[in-house]
């Protein structure tokens, strides 16, 4: 296959499955937008093709013409280097373009844009492939966004529709967590090869890591029922002090999504309400819920260094991700198959189910450059009271995550699918 | 035509009408709610239906259950004796029910309001007929909201886009306003016959007006730009102190609508915008915009009692209302046809084209009581913080209205089709 | 005593008593503002001298100079007609000047004041004296303001300061309300003579009244409770919508200054907490609990033209003020002294006690001109979302009210000592 | 001098320090409260006392009973550990009890904290000692936050009050700007003495630093004006997306306390407004302000590794600090003397006349361990949405800093007296 083929081939493939994404909607469902945080799924679908129009079609076509004037205005999100955009709020106050509208800007965003990498030397132009990349891991971003949104949309409709069938549980052999010692010292953290990463991955640099324990598994549903039960969102002394702010002030008593009827926990799922599996990763839990089950465990949780230091050598693709169809994070599975370096399989689950909080503010590298223009502000205008998360999750695209993969979301956020993994510090008389 | 079907067919033709008004609409503008005050097309369609269903059908057919259990909390709009409602601004949060769900809805209500028409003796229950004639009223008020808030939901969004085509201009005679001294005494006031009126109209009762004039016209687009053009937006003397607090806040400097493009001012309508027409009668100002520009003018709104006495004997039909189809107020014609007992023709556009601010705050008449039940809940329960309106106005269906009708809105709202007539006292000097 | 010596002692009485209105303060109660509501002590020190300064020295004193060049910008209220002023949310954010300094802006007001009093002919300067007799009742009002704020200031500190010595409870003899039945009719409205009187009771007009029936009593405490234990806070029937919405945003369970301590029901007083007293008129209700209080019990609010009909002939100094120093209402007395007129003694407390709400939008009187110039603005102005209070209350000077004085606030403001008097229609059948 | 004297001559001086700072107030002052941020004087002199009385006096001596049932209700800041206590933004609506009482109150627990001293053995039991210790470092912290809570309060004063008389300027000798190459490696981190220190300066642990360089004096006036006249704050591209917002929301467009005054620049001090003096550091700027100015400058701000790094080895008694009098940032003078390891002096003013944001959040070091009990929440719970500074200011008390010291405020702020340093990576081309 060419490269002109490939790049044809996963630009169609990642476009392609946006829209299947979409097939369980209604036109109805593609307009709304129930609260700040989310954007309607029209949106996501006019947003991406405008930014392959924006940062390729616009600059490098000789000729091409915004498809419409006021859609810049529209769709940009937030490069203000590029223009004015709506404000955020706004999004679901927009009945038109209508959705049939924005299939067709689609359809000719995709025209040019495959026209375009047929007939550019990709190969010699690392700059330009490196965008047309970027377009895509972008792409997948809303991918995994199109379905927090969705989530939530029909969440908060008391109607409370279901977007997928609801998978037939599997029998399961339960998995005890254990910790597993990991030696720290000086090491390397960052991206640093060939393979296309984000700007805030890099450059790779030194940290230096106390040897540390990191818990096999993210806590489960099971564990944070038991932080709940003694009490946990009534303490204040295991919370940060905005944390127990956020506390009071939204009423917290459980994660998002779980609902007491008739005595007994449910899940709300992509899939409808389903009953509380103690063994699931909790998930949908802000960074403050988690720092605080930490802190009443008696541990913390990891930084960003540890975290990454721990899974590098693992493979991602091992994961249970977007591509499994089930739109959940699942227990933990003795069957999981293992890095060979890894091999006695102890820390699971580190990629894919839920995305893993860390200890780690969101802050530049040493050394960190954003890339040049409005793709400057991709990443690096948000380094400010933001934290890291790590390795993906259940409704993340298996091919877009890797070790050195830093997501960033305010502490208070609970609409990704979101858990955490523990870490303790090595004591002396443990050993 | 027996009593049956002219219920049967009344009922289908309002019913129709509401449908119609729909015809235009792409199935993304029946969802969204740009601001509190419009509700999504879609749940306006649901509301009425649902109106005839909780006050006729599940009280009246034995057996009859509600067509879904939470259709009453989702299309409820504040009747708090009949249960529980989502509150006002989640109204453009709901994806679900579907535009077609609703409709079916809709076919459903429609289905057993016709049975139960045919089968029940209107006649002889007074009662019954009186909810039913009320359905009617209802819906047709959710007519003149829905052409209202679609006004609005385009006019945030910055493609403009337009419900009808423009109407070709007409060559127009302008006519000039003067002022009519009318009698006053101790008059009658209020509703006091056996046709259809609100409970907010009655009792009929007595009432002083010492002699007064009233504006030939209602003051129109030229006339504001006076103002404004003297300062009316930035001259704190003019204003109550609720009104001018409100201009400082919005940054109000004309009326809802008015846009200055490129040095000229163009007013947004239902087809898209309009050079600003001079002689149109000012529209979409707030009362204290109305009381203001009077204050200005050395003139006075009328009170609602002086407004009823004046047009008490015209003839509400020759307004410019819904059924013209413009959508839009329009000038006033000197071929407008008058009533007999105001042969000299000097009271113009009280019906139709534009709502009339009147100084009066909305209170109840001397001995008014509010029907029974929830019901009452329809008109009482809004008479404090309301400034009433008279006349009705072109999106006015037009056998809604009636010399007696009072029109209600919170005197800062300037959605509705409002405009305003002058008053004045008689000065000794001035005969 | 001439006409300057009258005028001198008049001044110097009402400056003095506000001063000793004062003198149980401590230094730091001067500064502090604990809602927008209210105003620091100091702040009406200061602006009802600013008052005098601004519509007396400064224009009829040749070559007086403003105190100081930014006591305007200060302490000027809402005159927008006289320049800036400080935004009313910071008026407890201003330190300087200390008290001590507007003491001496005080001392210096008065000094000029006395003066110009000595040397300007009043008595052929109608317009002057006006102003000064405005001044005059604008102190008034402001005595009335202070120990209302006082109150509020005192009641949210933790530390529930005093201000005055409880008064000892004296024997009483408990007198039942009943109904009394006045005659309607074409009567007369508002202020008509020579003495003073505000814009805003002017010009005496018509109004015609129905036939009612008035109270002879204020709802006392102990009606209020059987309301509140009739669940009346809870149940939305009795509620005009506004009312209902302020009900469950502010939480409101029962009056203002109410207090449930250990099982029994407190109310906070000038002279601390007292247990509550059954036969005291209620005190601290808004215009939508006496609202809903009268539709709970079968009955309605008076209009203030029912009000003040009723109470024309009354003598309004037999009532209990602000001169007896108890700062709180007291139960009805049988020993109250009646006017002739009314020689069966029917109507009790119309005056003191507690202000009176009325069903009565504050709307201008047919004919109303307000005065020129700013002075326009002391009433006209809030002629919007604001309801008619009657009668004057126990902190309210004896010689400031009269029958067709007419007070004002919006319907949700329970800070004033505002009560109600139910009133009635008319039954054929109740003869 | 014995242990016991030392320490009661201690406490005694720290106390008496925050009394002297408040001479130059008026009662008034001491009352009020601007905004959410700062807090009454009044209030820092009972909450640093009640600081002694909870965790001193009523858990160390036997059968004291705290001074008044609801001080600590009052004045207990956000231990959550030790009771309830009153919102923040009601300091300023207290206004007993008075000054008097407060000083008072202070002579009560002064007594009582001077016996037990006397009386302990602080020698033998460190964790007293410490506590101790911590209560005047507390209180230190609060004489900086008085001066700065002072400077808000008359600045927002439209009168303007001055607290000190302005210093008669003194000549200078202007000193350019350098940057000094600093080497990294694995460098240590932390306090590790016996001497005082928070417990968030815990542990000394190793932080691998790259070379770097840093400039050798703060960021002046003259430097950030060029900044602002090169279009700094209508820039996006220069700004965090947070900062950005800010800036919008804000209306920015100079640093706290700068006004344009007929053309220039003048600086409001606690000496009242002083022209801008273009040698002094930048003062009263965000974190989003110093971040800005740094991309600007094609520079960025130290970690705090790195400024902790730089500035281990200097002598932070030489800065100008709080006993200087003048309450104010000076230019840096070349007569500042150094420290014998630096003895090239190149780096200039890291202790007294700013605090240096760095790009670090405030986060716990590897190893962190919070005290026990309440006073863990001291420092720990803070650690989110929070950036570091170091150095000390002009305003504080000069044995209250050191180098590892960590002041820690959320990005926006800029009432403390804020500056900043600019840092960069080593280039191989600038060799």
């Amino acid at each position: 296959m060419s490269e002109h083929e490939h790049w044809v081939e996963r630009y169609q493939a990642v476009r392609g499955l946006t829209e299947s994404l979409c097939l369980p909607l209604e036109p109805e469902d593609f307009v709304i937008q129930v609260c700040e945080d989310v954007s309607p799924p029209k949106w996501h679908l006019a947003h991406t093709s405008w930014f392959f129009e924006t940062f390729l079609l616009i600059p490098e076509i000789a000729g091409y013409r915004p498809y419409h004037p006021l859609y810049s205005h529209l769709f940009n999100s937030y490069y203000e280097q590029v223009g004015s955009h709506i404000v955020r709020t706004d999004r679901g106050h927009l009945s038109r373009p209508t959705l049939k509208e924005i299939y067709a800007y689609r359809r000719h965003v995709d025209m040019h844009m495959v026209q375009w990498i047929q007939s550019e030397n990709l190969e010699a132009k690392a700059h330009l492939r490196s965008i047309l990349e970027l377009g895509l891991h972008h792409e997948q971003q809303h991918q995994e966004l199109l379905l927090m949104d969705i989530k939530m949309n029909f969440y908060l409709n008391p109607l409370k529709p279901s977007y997928s069938t609801p998978n037939s549980p599997q029998p399961q052999v339960r998995i005890s967590p254990h910790w597993k010692r990991i030696q720290g010292g000086l090491v390397s953290i960052g991206h640093d090869s060939e393979s296309f990463a984000f700007d805030n991955e890099t450059p790779r640099h030194h940290a230096w890591l106390n040897d540390y324990e990191l818990a096999s598994l993210p806590v489960t549903n099971e564990e944070f029922l038991e932080f709940m039960e003694a009490g946990g969102y009534e303490r204040s002394e295991y919370w940060l002090s905005d944390g127990w702010e956020t506390v009071q002030k939204q009423g917290w008593n459980a994660p998002l999504y779980w609902d007491k009827i008739e005595g007994e926990w449910w899940v709300f799922t992509l899939s409808g309400y389903q009953k509380l599996n103690p063994d699931e990763p909790v998930c949908h839990v802000s960074f403050y819920e988690a720092d605080a089950f930490s802190r009443w465990a008696g541990a913390r949780l990891p930084t960003e260094e540890e975290w990454e230091h721990a899974f590098r050598t693992e493979w991602p693709s091992f994961g249970h991700f977007l591509e499994s169809g089930t739109f959940h994070p699942r227990p933990a599975s003795p069957s999981q198959p293992v890095a060979p370096s890894q091999s006695t399989g102890e820390l699971l689950q580190g990629f894919g189910d839920v995305w893993e909080w860390t200890s780690s503010p969101y802050a530049p590298y040493p050394g960190y450059k954003p890339a040049h223009g409005a793709l400057g502000e991709y990443n690096g205008k948000f380094m400010s009271n933001q934290m890291v998360l790590r390795g993906g999750c259940c409704v993340t695209p298996k091919d877009h995550i890797r070790a050195t993969y830093r997501n960033f979301y305010r502490p208070e956020k609970r609409w990704p699918f979101t858990g955490f993994r523990l870490a303790r510090d090595i004591k002396e008389d443990r050993v």
